[in-house]
């Protein structure tokens, strides 16, 4: 049913958008921000795609694949398109490696863009043609999180998956043509089908809600373009996702300035599979390793200066295997000193379980300095000889200050691919992702990351 | 992570629960109560099976079909467990004929039901252990629902999804016979799929609400089996289901008098595939029919007596479909006079467009009443010669003071066969269901309701 009052119609107008929009309309900036989220995609669905839970959710779902349609990247299996779309999703995000939002933290490729490769392996897309919906998946993704912050993330809803679905819907529904009814249908079928909790994270599960985003919202795009029909006001009505989803709703803000204010450029990529609030502390550490002139097993301690947000999120000297290191200061600082290194291999099980990172990580102490911001750091590090070296960071890698760059993003998908794929021609496969816009087939893409 | 406060562990208990019941824990008048559930389900699912929407959705699904394992209730079609859960889900619900827990007015068989069958067939299973499990599945859904209401429904949660994906975990991992911490996990994955909107009903999308119930539910019981992990506070963790879920949360009612309460006890049936507030009304005017000693069409007036809701909630003179007689006074009055009759053949498309229904529906007119309670009504035919008649209904049939009887039940599945599936055997498949806590293969149920 209609809003009561006020009566917008955000789910009509993001479909309007969604269906109107023309590659033509896409600035160049965009475009190019686009690529390096698919490029990011495709380098963490590499990385992640060993880890034990894809392996675990690779054979649970195996009875029920359909159809060898689709590829599985970094892996042999093949199966229909909506398994795959839940398995790549399942993976990218796995290692917590991802693309985020900075507004929302929300992580809007995993979601979005498996079904738009599912879709160009089972019918045929062209690499403009995807790209250009991937971007609008983004957008609405993005903006429907918005019109929901801050209380639905606070209250608890894993905003990856429970806005990601309407994303995956959008784009999945543009790669099929739908027309603007039908668009808005893939969103009502979104709205019914958007679920995931903050509480989940930690555990194997979070990869369950991450892979249905993706896979419920390519299966809405399907049933839309079938005819089935769907909540025309599902975002907006009484009783509707935004009702349900928060308690700070603003839908305004989910529709302004569509076409001119792009969300994807708030979007940033992690330079190492950590928690966020890390990366300035890591950053200190690998040059001090770079200036030190004498050995790592000198040091007899390490102080690491922060905002109270670093500690309070990561003062973690029990870290006991690679999810919990993820979030752990002292491993992370051990790590980045010992091995001038914070990439995959660092945050493995095998990694913390090391007697050197364990012994130099009970040498790491933090201070609250609140004068500090979240996105730099300061760490000294002690001698035997009673010198101290110190290395303060203003803006952390992968910061807004500090973007990843192309070039430091090629190394992260050779190092993702190196980890989990090694197979994979990472040269040949970063061309061709930079080119998409140019490529004739999109399942290429495809069959330059998986085996067999 | 654990609540702040008077930390409960729901979500354990009822994992614990579930995996130490035993059948002869189960007191006969729950026994027998899920073996109206069950029939009611496969009497709902039979008529349901032809929908437009069912068809439309084995249409979308079929290339995601995986191995032939599952039957779909009345169809011909076979496909893999997850799949066949999801569309004999749909199919049970798609006519509003369900069975509804009355103190949430969740319809708990829909999503609990059709992972166990599926299990049955793909792994085999006894009647007796998958009778058990349904119980058991029904008590936990109910459970969950309860201890949310009634903020949740009221915001707009369409509860037999969102809370019928919890029994369906549980049952499905009962019948897979896991083990607490795995029951655990599989309510854990189940929380982080909840998801349904009010906003959806009376769209298609309704079914894919209610269908990925029971998908989810079975995938997050074999998920859990494979060793998949999820939170361990997943229903009532600080980040946790309860917390998104509704702001009137009352954990204790989640779990208080496990085994001594049963909540499927508080099942009740449909006796006519249209709203509940109807049921009355339609008692009325069937036994009218059956005294009146002259022709219907001698009637040139209805006036229909009621509670204030149900004007509110059905005086709907314009209905023009199908879906929206099931909520129209007019409509059901006008059928039931002229048919004798309100079952699924009088409240299709065609019914609702017949002239002769159409002439007499505009002489029904509602007078609100309210000392009448809901579960009444009084219905007066004024007749050509000036003549009234007047039939007063206490307790309508498949109301709490007027269940439907077993005779009644049987009717109503041969009624829902030989709309959807005349081929079944009704007899043989109603003598099977009763005996179904003796049945040594329960997949035996799925060939009997399956064509081909």
């Amino acid at each position: 049913m209609p809003p009561s009052e006020n009566a917008r119609h955000v789910t009509r107008e993001l479909a309007e958008f969604v269906a109107a929009s023309n590659w033509r309309d896409i600035p160049p900036a965009v475009r190019r921000e686009g690529i390096r989220g698919l490029l990011n995609y495709v380098g963490c669905a590499l990385g992640g795609c060993g880890d034990e839970a894809i392996g675990l959710a690779v054979r649970v779902l195996a009875p029920s694949f359909g159809a060898p349609q689709a590829g599985i990247i970094g892996r042999g299996e093949r199966c229909d398109a909506l398994n795959a779309a839940f398995l790549n999703a399942a993976s990218a995000n796995v290692l917590e490696y991802d693309d985020t939002h900075l507004p929302t933290v929300m992580h809007p490729a995993a979601p979005v863009a498996p079904g738009l490769f599912a879709l160009a392996e089972t019918r045929g897309a062209s690499g403009q043609d995807l790209l250009h919906a991937f971007i609008l998946g983004v957008e609405v993704s993005c903006r429907v999180g918005n019109g929901l912050m801050p209380h639905h993330y606070r209250r608890g809803a894993h905003i990856t998956a429970t806005c990601g679905i309407f994303g995956a819907a959008a784009a999945s529904g543009k790669l099929l043509g739908l027309d603007p009814v039908r668009l808005n249908w893939a969103l009502g079928h979104a709205a019914t089908q958007s679920a995931g909790l903050v509480e989940s994270l930690g555990s194997m599960s979070k990869s369950i809600g991450v892979g249905n985003a993706a896979r419920n919202g390519l299966a809405g795009a399907l049933f839309a373009a079938a005819g089935f029909t769907a909540a025309e006001h599902a975002i907006e009505g009484k009783y509707g996702f935004a009702a349900v989803a928060s308690d700070t709703v603003d839908l305004a803000t989910m529709t302004e300035r569509l076409g001119d204010r792009w969300e994807i450029l708030a979007n940033a990529y992690k330079p190492y599979p950590c928690g966020v609030v890390l990366f300035p502390v890591i950053d200190a550490c690998l040059e001090l390793r770079r200036r030190l002139a004498v050995p790592v097993d000198r040091i007899i301690g390490v102080e690491v200066r922060g905002h109270p947000l670093l500690r309070e999120r990561t003062d973690r000297p029990d870290a006991n295997d690679g999810r919990s290191a993820k979030v752990s200061l002292q491993h992370s600082v051990a790590v980045a000193l010992l091995r001038g290194a914070a990439g995959i291999a660092q945050f493995t099980d095998a990694a913390v379980a090391d007697p050197v990172v364990r012994e130099l990580r009970e040498r790491v102490t933090a201070q609250d300095d609140p004068s500090i911001p979240v996105e730099a750091a300061a760490v000294a590090v002690r001698l035997a000889d009673g010198s101290s070296v110190i290395e303060q960071v203003t803006d952390g890698r992968g910061t807004p200050g500090r973007p990843m760059s192309d070039i430091e993003l090629d190394a992260k998908v050779s190092e993702c691919a190196a980890f989990g794929a090694p197979f994979v021609d990472v040269p040949a496969l970063i061309a061709a992702v930079r080119d998409l816009a140019a490529l004739g087939d999109a399942a290429h893409l495809m069959r330059m990351t998986t085996a067999g």
